[in-house]
C-alpha cells in the first residue's frame, strides 16, 4: 500500500456521462484519502484488448502498491466474475475477461479473490449494468482504505484467471510478421512487435508495400517522410514526422506490419 | 461538511478549452485542500434540462456534505440569479435557472441564498460572460473551507427557486407514454420513465413501432438484438445487446417511447 | 512554493491514450502530495502557438508558485532544449519551444535552466518520443517536492529563451486590424486585439464584411444576432447570443477581425 493511496481508472464509460464521476463519488464516500487519476475513458466501447493494451503500456510508471481499476465490462450483468489481484507491482480490480492478462504474464499473480463477498458492495442488490459502481469501485476503495485482498471474496486460483486471444507477432522466412495494435492521437502506428525482436539488427519495416527507414526520432527525416523507430514503450511504431502516418498510410488497427532484418 | 472537503463539477465548457481548469485554479487559490472531481464537462451547450438530468442521477453517490458546482449558464450576464443552496444531501451553487431543480423535489432545500455578497467573489467587477470563475467557483470554495452558506448572499425562499419545466411521462389508454431523455455513450436510450412505474407487472416497451421485451441483463437476448430494462439509476432503458440501440433504431433525444403493461 | 504544490497539466495528447495518465504515474511516484490539474490535453497536435495562449489566458488564475507542466513538443528527440523557469507567478516546465513565451514577457523570468541533469530524469536513456513522461513530468515533481530549480540543470539565461513569432493587431488608416485567434466550444471567435485598444472609446468589429456592434453580455442582443464584447480574459471576442458566431460567419483560425473605432 502506499501512504497515500493512488487509485487509477481506466474505462469505456467516455467522459459524455457522469459514469466516472459517479464511481469516484462512490470510492470516496469509501475511502476520502483517496488519489485518483484517469488513465483513458474513451477505449472503443467493450473492446478488452485494446484496454489491456492501453494498461500494459501505463501500469509500470506508476508507485508500487498503486490500484489499477479497469471496467471495460461487456459480459456485465452475465456470469463472468470480477477479480481484485495482487502482484509486485500493485492491484488490480475489474471483470475477469482478459484485461489485466498481459500485466499477469509479467507480474506474476501473488493473490487473487473473485469478488463475491457482498457486504463490500454498493449495495446488496447491484445493478445488473453498473458493475463498475456497485462492485469495482468499492472493491478498489477498500483496498485503498487497508483492507486486506482476502476479505474481499473468495481465492481463486491465478491459472484460473481468463486470458486473452492475442495475436503475436511471428517470423517468417526471415521477416517478423506483425501487425497495428493500436493508433494514438498523432496518428503514429504502435505495433504488437516488441523493440527486443529486432534489437543489435539493421531493419526496417513495410506497410501496404511502402518501405520505411528505421530511424531513433522524428526529427531524423523531412517533414512528411516516413520513419519506424522504438516507442516510448518498447513497441515498434510507424511514424511521419511533423504529419500522420494514419492518414498518409490508410492503415488501420489490424493492418499488417512486416520487419526485414 | 466532508472532512475533506469534495467539489463536483459540472459544465457545458467542454475539454478543447481551459475554462475548466481556471475554475479549479480560481477554487484552489481560496481552498487549497479542496478535492475536485469531475462529473463531465461536455454537456451539450446551454442545455440545461440535460445537465440537470445528469446532476439528479449523479449527486447521491456521493458523501453528504460534497459541493456540487455546476455551471451551465445561457443567461450569464443577463439578470438571472446566481445561487447557493443547502439539502440533506450536501451543497448546490451554480445560476439559478432549473439545473438542480430536479434534486430540490427530491431532497428539500434547507437554506439558500443569492450569490450577491461581492466580497466573495473572485473580483469585485465580475466578467459577464464567465460567472463560473468570478462568482460560482468562489462560492464553492469559500463553503469548503468551512464558511457558512448565510455568509454568502441574501437569503431566498425554496419556493422562489427556479423549476424545470420536465416532460413527464403519462399513462393513456393503460399505456405509459415517455420519451428518450438522454443517449449514453454506448447508444443505449435512456428514457425519463421510472421503473416504479412498472413495478411488479410485466411489461415491453414499443419504439418506432418496434415491439422491445423487458430483460433484466444485457447478455438474456442474442447479440444485436434489442432490449428494454431498468437501468442503473432507476429509469427504463432501450438497448441492444453488444450493439448500439441509438444506430439500430434512428431514435433521439425526444423520441417516444411507450410502454405496454 | 505553495504548501501543497500545485502541478497544472497543458499538452496535445489528446485523451484517448494513456500519455497523460503516465506522466501523473512519474510524478505521483517522486511526489506523491501532488495535487494534479487538467488545463486541456487537446491542443490541436503540435500547434505551439495555440497551446502559449491557452497557457497566457490560464496561469494568472492559480496559486503563485504553482507548477506549469505544458508539452506541445513538435521537436521531441531533436536538439531543442528542456527547460524550468521560475517567475514571481510560478514554475513553468516544458520544451524550449515558445510555449511560455508571452508569459514570460509579462511576468519575467528569475531564473530558467536548462533540464540536462540525467540525476533527475525518470530514466538514464530517455525516449527519443516522450520527454513528456522521462524529462519533464520528474523535473515538475521535483519542484513540487521543494527540491530549487538550480539543481535540475544548468543556468541559462532568460534573453536566449526562444520566444513565439506571433501575429500582432495593428492600426492601419485609423482601424485595428487583428485576426481570430482561438475559437472554443460555443463558438465564440476569440480574436488577438487586447480590449486595452478600445478602451473608453465607442467601436465595432467588421468580419467578412459583416459589421457587428460592441455590447457587454451576450443577452443584449436578441438571439441569433451577432456582437462583440471584451472576453472574460480582456480579448475582443466576436459571439451569437444563444448561438455559434463560427457557424454563422464561417470563420477559422487566422480569419481577420477589424475594430472601427
Amino acid at each position: 500500500m502506499t501512504e497515500r493511496p493512488l487509485i487509477t481508472l481506466l474505462t469505456d464509460f467516455g467522459l459524455e456521462d457522469t459514469y466516472v464521476g459517479v464511481m469516484k463519488g462512490v470510492i470516496k464516500r469509501i475511502c476520502t484519502d483517496a488519489h485518483l487519476i484517469d488513465l483513458t475513458h474513451t477505449i472503443p466501447p467493450q473492446n478488452v484488448t485494446a484496454a489491456a493494451f492501453a494498461l500494459l503500456d501505463a501500469y509500470g510508471h506508476f508507485p508500487r502498491g498503486t490500484i489499477h481499476l479497469a471496467v471495460v465490462d461487456p459480459g456485465v450483468g452475465g456470469d463472468r466474475r470480477g477479480i481484485a489481484v495482487r502482484t509486485a507491482a500493485g492491484y488490480f480490480v475489474g471483470p475477469d475477461n482478459g484485461l489485466f492478462a498481459p500485466i499477469f504474464a509479467i507480474s506474476p499473480v501473488i493473490e487473487a479473490v473473485n469478488l463475491d463477498n457482498p457486504q463490500y458492495w454498493f449495495t446488496p442488490e447491484p445493478s445488473k449494468t453498473f458493475h463498475g459502481r456497485d462492485i469495482f469501485a468499492p472493491a478498489a476503495a477498500y483496498l485503498a482504505g487497508g483492507l486486506p485482498l482476502t476479505i474481499l471474496g473468495s481465492a481463486i486460483l491465478a491459472e484460473n484467471i481468463v486470458t486473452l486471444p492475442l495475436h503475436s507477432p511471428r517470423m517468417v522466412a526471415g521477416e517478423i510478421i506483425g501487425e497495428v495494435r493500436s493508433i494514438d492521437r498523432f496518428g503514429n502506428l504502435i505495433t504488437n512487435i516488441p523493440a527486443a525482436m529486432v534489437e543489435d539488427r539493421s531493419w526496417c519495416a513495410v506497410v501496404a508495400d511502402t518501405v520505411i527507414p528505421s530511424r531513433t526520432s522524428y526529427g531524423e527525416v523531412s517533414p512528411g517522410d516516413y520513419l519506424a523507430l522504438v516507442d516510448s514503450n518498447g513497441w515498434i511504431e510507424i511514424a511521419v514526422n511533423s504529419g500522420n502516418a494514419r492518414e498518409k498510410s490508410g492503415a488501420n488497427i489490424g493492418t499488417a506490419v512486416k520487419i526485414r532484418l
